[in-house]
């Protein structure tokens, strides 16, 4: 519990502030009720409502619609979102938005949905070829040059938190590699966060978007710490990866709780509605905390693992392409990097072992590892998660194209508290192959 | 560390949701250097920039002031804040807002200073009859039209966490009583949060407002929950004291932890910077919680104990004025409440006791209430609180006068976790008489 001393000492040239930025947040059931009159409170007349086809059959979108137009608001729904967005998709949804001209946004889903949202929010306010605005060094990393239309995101999955981030997240069809782009304009104006639309994601959806949600706040716990990142020329230039600090530490360490106590609960049984309620909050939490702190090396990962994806098609899940669902292909990376990280903050390693319900009676700094790995792997066997990277379809001899992949993710790999060079992460891709 | 099952049960008729708003928040040694660029991408180009005499002559008053000039900005000083703001200082200081046509503000202080920049903020744009925006019963109680100037607020003191609530706080003169205006509207946009701030601060002033801070916390803690306060008309009319929830609950544990330990360091020792420090963490973060849960009895008593005030003079604060600071106001009635209040929910106040450093072991739901009042009762003697009312001047034939003057805070006896009608206001200022 204790951690002060971990925030005392600025490396030099180092920055000595961390700033945090949180979107207005409403959660409780029945609270999607709430989104006509938010929406016309922020000034919006004519809302794009974004959804996916699943969703907009199921009674939420419905109740959505409805308090949309009862508030008096025009609607102009648009549910052709790409689960896991692409260039393509986005600029699609865009174009769609220009056409539409919505003066607000609405989306209702999980992280595809919410994470197309904000693009076409993007580029039908700020027009600009597609890598302008994409995260160097992949894109330019061009700054958004000015505010985005409100945005109210209504998430449905216990998972990306990408309701309460400045970030979207998608295919880069050419790359054949997931990127992204950061900036606090991307944030939803508000989050609208009703634990009652989880109720009906399939097991399969509910474990491995958990697994996002536990990989968000074991890596912004152990990211690097931001007394240790090299001060910004300007402070409108620190990061939202601006590393671990004493408010995300916060938010990581309830997240650990919850997801300790209550993720298998949530898994096992769709009807344990205090399960997925906590699990709900639990995934708010580590968005919060990842939105202002960053996430490291598993994310990094698992972008290359995603991209590269062959013919894997879990179950719970669309079949007609392949996919590894994205908290699955974070998880896969993470007992190998923890085990590897732990040598530069053994205590923080033990700590997150012990909020997410490890038994660290009588480990040594040493075993801090594989403490936290083994309490990863543990909650990974409970919920059916694959074992490592050849659950998922890989061998040995995809190492290489893993590492290729994960490389250009600087932001993410910069964030871990440990060099990440090429070497590195082959090694760890090596190790994450099989765990049991 | 439970209390998951605090917030399961939403009582009839009672709101089934929480609304979460922060601003913008930095802190970190040294950021107060960041000001004039913060305030430049506000927009703001002509700033009122609000402190007090004393702080005026100190130097990180021509820190905040160089900095906005290197950023181009014209700047107009006002340092003419009463300590403990009244209606007249409030108009005042809006009479030469109004005159100076500033688009934006800074205020460096403590709470008194950011207070009146919020009122002058307010009445210099929305100008109205000063009741309008009231608290009802008091005044009108009406909602503030529309948003205000950007504001930065940088406090000097860790107590109030003005700089990051929606509340202003003042004697209104013709009543010889405390109230307040309270509306999202008057939250800063950004808070600015440099420990080094309170490097100077009299070790009494570092004492009241550590037990504001204290109270912050404990108030917030034992509040109503939101699950038992009646579900507003319309969600844009829930209260910013909704009571009790799972996020001020995060904040409150985390500020009760930091106090317990870092409290009596702090004011007995000014050089020791990483006491001060985690002080200031905790005001930052009980500010957010009571900004979004609110306080309840011992604040509202508080107004009563401030008002009344005969010939009290503390010292290290200004001789002019008899004066109760704010956090000794609080503090005095805190150990009565919550025997009172701990009832309702022992399980809360015992482990707000354990947060703040007290040994529970053993302790049955019975003892709550004399466990949290004794170890803030250890906390007092240890930074030289008075004993009780009868400390700051007050005699039990004031009993009725006080009961009087806390009775119209019905805004925050109303997120007490019990009844709190007049026979129950004067049995605990008569408790709270004496103590030792």
């Amino acid at each position: 519990m204790g951690c002060c001393h971990h925030y005392q000492t600025v490396a030099e040239g180092c920055d000595s502030a961390f700033t945090v930025d949180t979107s207005r947040v409403t959660f409780g059931r029945g609270c999607l009720a709430e989104v006509g009159e938010r929406a016309r409170a922020l000034g919006m007349t004519r809302v794009a409502l974004f959804s996916d086809e699943r969703l907009a059959r199921l009674p939420f979108f419905q109740t959505v619609l409805q308090s949309l137009k009862a508030a008096g608001l025009d609607v102009v729904p648009y549910t052709h979102v790409h689960v896991e967005p692409t260039d393509q998709s986005i600029l699609e949804a865009a174009r769609f938005a220009a056409e539409a001209r919505p003066d607000g946004y609405v989306s209702l889903g999980g992280g595809s949905v919410i994470d197309t949202c904000k693009g076409a929010n993007l580029y039908a306010t700020h027009p600009a070829d597609f890598l302008a605005y994409v995260n160097a060094p992949v894109g330019e990393g061009r700054a958004v040059p000015g505010p985005l239309e409100p945005h109210i995101a209504c998430p449905t999955t216990s998972g990306t938190g990408s309701e309460v981030t400045g970030i979207t997240i998608f295919d880069l069809l050419s790359l054949g590699a997931k990127t992204g782009i950061a900036s606090p304009r991307l944030r939803p104006t508000e989050a609208l966060i009703d634990p009652d639309c989880t109720a009906t994601l399939p097991s399969e959806v509910t474990a491995a978007s958990g697994m996002d949600v536990l990989s968000h706040a074991l890596e912004s716990y152990t990211a690097r710490p931001y007394v240790r990142r090299p001060a910004p020329a300007r402070p409108s230039l620190r990061p939202m990866s601006q590393g671990a600090n004493p408010w995300s530490d916060l938010g990581c360490r309830e997240a650990l709780r919850l997801m300790g106590q209550y993720l298998e609960r949530a898994v096992t049984d769709a009807e344990d509605r205090e399960a997925r309620e906590q699990l709900m909050w639990a995934s708010t939490l580590a968005g919060i905390a990842f939105g202002n702190a960053g996430v490291h090396a598993p994310h990094g990962m698992a972008y290359a693992v995603a991209g590269a994806v062959r013919d894997f098609r879990p179950s719970g899940y669309p079949q007609e392409e392949p996919l590894v669902p994205h908290g699955m292909a974070v998880i896969v990376n993470a007992p190998a990097v923890f085990r590897y990280t732990a040598e530069v903050s053994p205590e923080r390693h033990l700590e997150a072992a012990q909020w997410l319900g490890a038994d660290v009676r009588g480990a040594t700094p040493g075993d801090a590892g594989e403490v936290l790995a083994g309490r990863v792997l543990q909650l990974m066997r409970a919920v059916g998660m694959p074992n490592g990277l050849s659950g998922v379809g890989y061998t040995e001899a995809d190492v290489d194209t893993l590492t290729e992949g994960a490389f250009p993710q600087q932001r993410l790999l910069q964030n871990a508290p440990r060099d990440m060079s090429k070497p590195v992460l082959s090694g760890l891709f090596r190790q994450a192959l099989r765990y049991w």
